[in-house]
């Protein structure tokens, strides 16, 4: 599909539309814009848009779309730029739009329990405007801090407390949305059910900017959960750690709000970066499960059960964190993971699978095979309770980088593969993008990929709408 | 659209695919589908399809729909044919697929928390099944003892517990979908995080059996929580009901597993229909709440605090029941309305509408006010804790049938424009299906149904499947 060139006169009419101090073509703004957080990303390697836009209302996006489709010009939604697969990379140049203009959270509804925000506000700051009113918003990602809720509803962002409390999906009750031809299209709203035809909001949760531009999001929020307690369970390996979920929550009817697998060289890893003197010897693997509630009795009483139940289920030893210093203790091994691996392992690329949770140990045995097979290093952890790993290849020192770059092809080929077989997916929370492209293609049915690119084509037909991401057309 | 003539040629290929012993003809067969519980039905209205056909298999689906869409028949799918809005009406004659071979639970799986199973499965069964192991199928609806499963996702069904537990979509892992040109799809698994591509699980769940056949799904369980305590609080009006909702959920911190909102005249009619000896006197709205958890005391407490936020949020009276045989009772007052009402008001009209929580109250003055001016009874009941209200309108014994059916099409157009108009949807849990798709048509926005149409066409482009249902195109 042959793009149009961004010209002195569309950028005009970019100015027209959004004010001319709010379009750039800078190489300063544009260079800022060029990359996102994934690790695969050579250091050199720049996306650099032509122009950006930063819009500061629905009707604008609508304009500057129509511009883009009339001309046939490639856009690329960025929110954070903190995402994980490129889906944010400008692949094609053209225009950027950013939500920096688009950052307000525009009410948060008691009554109702729902936060209206637009898509440029760090998912962060509505948990502090919820707090205020003793509501959360509990379906954020580990990046809450730096996201933006825009880039969560667009990846369908997942996190640490999923096991509990599920992903972006499950709160999102209304949006607005842009469409590549200009229509804004209302969806939902401050309603918990709603079956009047099919579900569009949905659809575009997701669809990581592919399908539309979101300017208006409406989420349910949830009573703000006062009181927490963790605790740390050493394991000899992970089948026995992995056999403890289960127990805990099928069997204990126990559902806590985070259960994190650490394999043990993270876990070693981690505890030196930070100073931390927990014991390291015998450990094979690492739960650390956090249960949340408003009661502090019972909360005392599910962490105790949950120590039970660990303890039954083979765990050597438990450290249990009820106080938010030792919280923060043990969280802060679980956060240090990848900073760690990275000060004596900086090249590397971080991978999100998901299986069904029986199958953590067949991948806990896959990777170690892999391990000796390519002679890297494959780190593991993730969130045990929905299955959902972050296996993290490392590149030896000693290893050419022509070598790896090589290696990290088949290294990827042969976990998603093995992903695949165990009934899994190649990713559970950051998305596609353009780092899962061409394993995307290969892996996914030959229906579903069909299917997708009809939906495609029938809400974009000039392919305008971030180009390039999912699937090539 | 013109559709073929099932022709004897036809139901010889049908024959072939299923068995000739699984293909029905017959005038009682066809009869037997030719109704479902839509109350706007007359005694004598029926939708006979041509033949009945009750596949054993995907692959079997595959081939009648492929056959159907070779020689445009339409295809109606069919479950329990306990739905409220006609979606199981075989409209324009043609195929009903009926579900009654598709009929087995695969898999309880205890470790993933995960049940396969046929959509022809009736929804308490799964619950049975689960129970047997300690796990829940919490996204049932009322109907849960009648309806099947396969309708369930049709419609993505709700219910009494969605305040607490949300809707069918919310534990649909995964689909094994027949598309109306044949192919069938795998979409997800046993997976509680997937954001590998479009969510197009999410797409039929939903979409009243327009989209394609559903012939296998994996729903989520829940640990099962064993102690439930319910109380039924009584109020001098609505507002002052429903404003005791957001006190407990969003100031309280505690969600209860059911907020069931009735009105004084269901109550009044539910209790004398029961010879329930609750006091009735200056009632003017009740609340009935349950609570449910693993834990005995969290539960006591939970229970305690709910009376307490009540009471100070005004109910004049509480009935707590924390004993099985208290529970029935209250509980038995909610379940009896729809038959109380129909013992002296036979004929009747029930809606399913939704409006953010706090818009309960004006949906109650409006009901006021157009029992004034259309001179017929509404009664009101529903789920307070999510929006989704009941209203049914009953014909005064001495308005003539066809002053009442005249009535009852402005009173529903009424009624919907009032719901738009407070942000609400004209249904929460029951659909659209053919009952309210002449009101869709006028109160979606035009840009959603257009979008709605265009994946319908991408997705069948001969309009086979379940055609006038949600829209006509």
């Amino acid at each position: 599909m042959g793009y149009g060139a961004v010209t002195e006169k569309i950028i005009l009419e970019l100015a027209e539309i959004a004010g001319a101090s709010h379009v750039w073509t800078t190489e300063e703004k544009r260079e800022a814009c060029s990359r996102d957080e994934t690790t695969t990303l050579r250091p050199e390697e720049r996306f650099m848009p032509d122009v950006v836009v930063a819009p500061s209302s629905a009707r604008e996006v609508s304009e500057i779309l129509q511009t883009a489709n009339k001309y046939k010009i490639p856009v690329t939604p960025r929110g954070g730029g903190t995402g994980l697969s490129g889906g944010a990379l400008a692949l094609r140049g053209g225009i950027v739009i950013s939500d920096e203009r688009l950052n307000r959270i525009i009410e948060i509804d008691e009554e109702n329990m729902a936060v209206v925000t637009e898509p440029g506000v760090i998912t962060s700051e509505i948990n502090a405007a919820a707090a205020e009113k003793g509501l959360a918003y509990t379906g954020y990602p580990m990046s809450v801090l730096s996201c933006h809720i825009g880039g969560n509803v667009a990846e369908n962002a997942g996190g640490g407390n999923a096991v509990k409390y599920g992903v972006t999906m499950r709160y999102v009750l209304g949006l607005e949305v842009v469409l590549p031809t200009g229509e804004i299209l209302t969806l939902g709203g401050k309603l918990m059910k709603d079956v009047s035809g099919y579900s569009l909001k949905e659809l575009f949760v997701g669809s990581e900017g592919t399908l539309g531009y979101v300017t208006k999001i409406i989420l349910r929020l949830q009573p703000l959960m006062r009181n927490r307690a963790a605790l740390l369970a050493l394991f000899a390996d992970t089948a026995g750690a992995i056999a403890a979920v289960p127990r805990m929550m099928a069997r204990g009817g126990l559902i806590p709000s985070s259960i994190e697998y650490i394999d043990a060289y993270c876990y070693v890893k981690a505890c030196e970066f930070l100073n931390e003197e927990l014991p390291t010897e015998g450990v094979g693997a690492v739960l650390l499960v956090e249960v949340d509630g408003s009661d502090q009795d019972a909360l005392d009483n599910d962490i105790e059960r949950a120590g039970e139940l660990l303890k039954a289920g083979g765990a050597s030893e438990i450290y249990v964190a009820d106080t938010r210093f030792t919280r923060e203790r043990i969280w802060a091994v679980r956060r240090n993971i990848d900073e760690a691996l990275r000060v004596t392992d900086p090249v590397q690329t971080d991978e999100d699978i998901v299986v069904p949770i029986s199958k953590i140990p067949d991948i806990a045995r896959g990777l170690k095979e892999m391990e000796r097979r390519f002679g890297v290093r494959a780190a593991n952890f993730g969130h045990a309770g929905d299955g959902n790993l972050h296996p993290t290849f490392l590149k030896p020192t000693d290893m050419m980088m022509e070598r790896w770059q090589s290696v990290e092809t088949e290294i990827e080929w042969e976990l998603f593969r093995m992903t695949a077989e165990l009934g899994g997916v190649i990713s559970g929370e950051h998305g596609i993008g353009s780092k899962r492209k061409k394993y995307f293609a290969e892996l996914c049915p030959r229906e579903n990929l069909e299917l997708m690119k009809k939906i495609k084509k029938a809400l974009d037909p000039n392919n305008i709408m971030n180009p390039g991401k999912i699937f090539d057309l």
